[in-house]
């Protein structure tokens, strides 16, 4: 069985969505257990009477919107995000699942879950959508805001264990983010970043990619810093979102358009499913010790659901040590300084 | 008269598009006259004898792929690009609009026609399409790899002048893109730049913008190092070109889809032009002793006629007289260097 542990008061909606999410999870697959944390009186209205679930009843919730990270870990050890992760620490579960803030969820699994040996940074990285409807992997979307280079290297091999076990990639490609195609171009970081690439064995490089490639790259994997890859993230997430608006706006603004919209409702709902996160799941917080997967903060009932079964699938694939004896057969770059803290 | 110098060889088109370009503003605009910088068969065989219309034969061209532009500025006087900006150096014109080499174009008016004293830095500013229909203004998109907080306030100024005479807003704001909207977000240059634009008393600091609101947010110009607006940039391109072929797609997969299209294909057409940039025009290219405005490389005719027209707006409504006059009104920064190559 594996065991995963889901901070049942995370998310915009709490366990209205998040209980549901779990049900639906269990329905799918037989061979995973969810231990709900939160609180008990909140949870149990939504639950049926399964058997391969729990609850753990918590005393307190992190705020979405908070701002203190580090003091909110520290101070609320009684909230469903933090037992949650212990749950894990103490091998009680295999993997944790939250919609709960960002960043608390960060600095928690740095905290309490704790990096890898080899890992000096963790990275979020989710899996955006592509033309081909394939996806790709994004990182690091924000868990740092600057990284140096031999971390982007350490994180290109993460991902490239992920592509290949999960993604079921044969040979996935790592492309860097940058502001033209050629070598030498962009901000040192890139620079000293893209040799990096080019030379490790570990990874296999596909150069500089452009960021209006991203829908459309061949690579697998698309790597930057975190600054710029939440920049990335938000503004397809911007420009969607706006197109979308402006797609109502012209369709509503005449006659035809509307009769039109009838005609092809299905087609436009297609379209906006290509897009939409809930289809694809969480994003994988890299680097930890055991998978942590955040949803996002207005998941659904769908998106909980693939985060319960992206949890799974991380655990089955026995990612976390693929990625141990990758990084063993790494360079040492110890003289830049291990600043594990 | 307003004298546009304008390279006829720039651009993926050069003279078929270039000329009847120039022909469609000098019908438009009674007040300019331009001079056409290529080769002078090809460019005769477009012109159909206006008046306000003269050619100077150039004899080479500066690649559209040019990878080394500072080579190519110095080593091709003969270029119609060349030969474009000395001319504005010369004070045979006022302004100059070239869809050629973005970088060799950015180097060449550095070269020839200099920075203005009191900018630092030059950038590229765009005019990109927002949901209000109005545009705004987003800088710096790739002539600075990385600019320093003084830099940024110093365009910001100046972005400001051109968002008040050009765009005619009243007191524009300025936004900050940045990951959080919270003071204190981003990396160092992003919280000495919030510093600098909040406290400065000749903008009006609007705050931090996430770049999932580069489409929606109020502010009047967004800013950024040019690295990352370069990202912001392409990454709206490449996300709204993705997101055509997306719903062109879903519109062809079925025969719904396909009368519907009948019906709202005027409405479609609407949706593109939203964001068409040739009906925006060029880019500027601020901190310069005259206007340069950059067109896209794939201009058409449309496009090039829009660019000839800002250029128009900008010498009348004299801009860079203005920004001086700022300018002289900011506290010294001279303590971090005057860096005037």
């Amino acid at each position: 069985m594996i065991k995963i542990a889901l901070d049942a008061m995370g998310g915009d909606f709490g366990p209205s969505v998040t209980v549901k999410g779990a049900l639906k999870a269990l329905e799918q697959f037989s061979d995973i257990t969810i231990q709900l944390f939160g609180d008990q009186n909140q949870i149990e209205k939504y639950l049926t009477g399964e058997s391969r679930i729990t609850i753990v009843h918590s005393d307190s919730v992190i705020d979405m919107g908070e701002q203190n990270p580090v003091r909110a870990i520290r101070n609320q050890r009684d909230s469903s995000m933090v037992m949650a992760m212990q749950s894990v620490k103490d091998g009680k579960n295999d993997a944790v699942v939250s919609a709960g803030a960002t960043q608390a969820l960060v600095v928690g699994a740095h905290l309490i879950i704790r990096r890898m040996e080899k890992m000096r940074r963790v990275a979020l990285a989710p899996i955006i959508p592509s033309l081909d409807k394939r996806g790709k992997i994004l990182l690091d979307v924000g868990a740092n805001i600057e990284l140096r280079p031999e971390h982007l290297l350490e994180l290109a091999i993460y991902a490239t264990v992920v592509a290949e076990l999960y993604l079921k990639r044969d040979k996935p490609t790592v492309g860097l983010i940058n502001i033209g195609v050629e070598e030498g171009k962009g901000r040192e970081i890139d620079k000293q970043t893209f040799n990096y690439l080019k030379e490790s064995k570990l990874i296999n490089f596909f150069g500089n990619v452009e960021s209006q490639e991203i829908f459309t790259t061949k690579c697998d994997i698309l790597i930057t810093d975190g600054f710029t890859g939440n920049i990335v993230l938000k503004t397809m997430e911007g420009t969607a979102k706006a197109l979308g608006e402006m797609l109502k706006e012209e369709i509503g603004s005449s006659f035809g358009g509307k009769i039109g919209y009838l005609f092809m409702k299905k087609n436009l709902g297609r379209f906006a499913k290509r897009l939409d996160a809930s289809e694809i799941g969480g994003t994988l917080i890299y680097g930890l010790n055991s998978p942590v997967i955040k949803a996002h903060g207005a998941s659904n009932e769908l998106a909980i659901f693939n985060a319960i079964r992206q949890a799974r699938a991380f655990v089955e694939a026995n990612i976390i040590e693929k990625v141990s004896e990758h990084l063993n057969q790494m360079p040492d770059f110890s003289e830049v300084g291990d600043d594990n803290k």
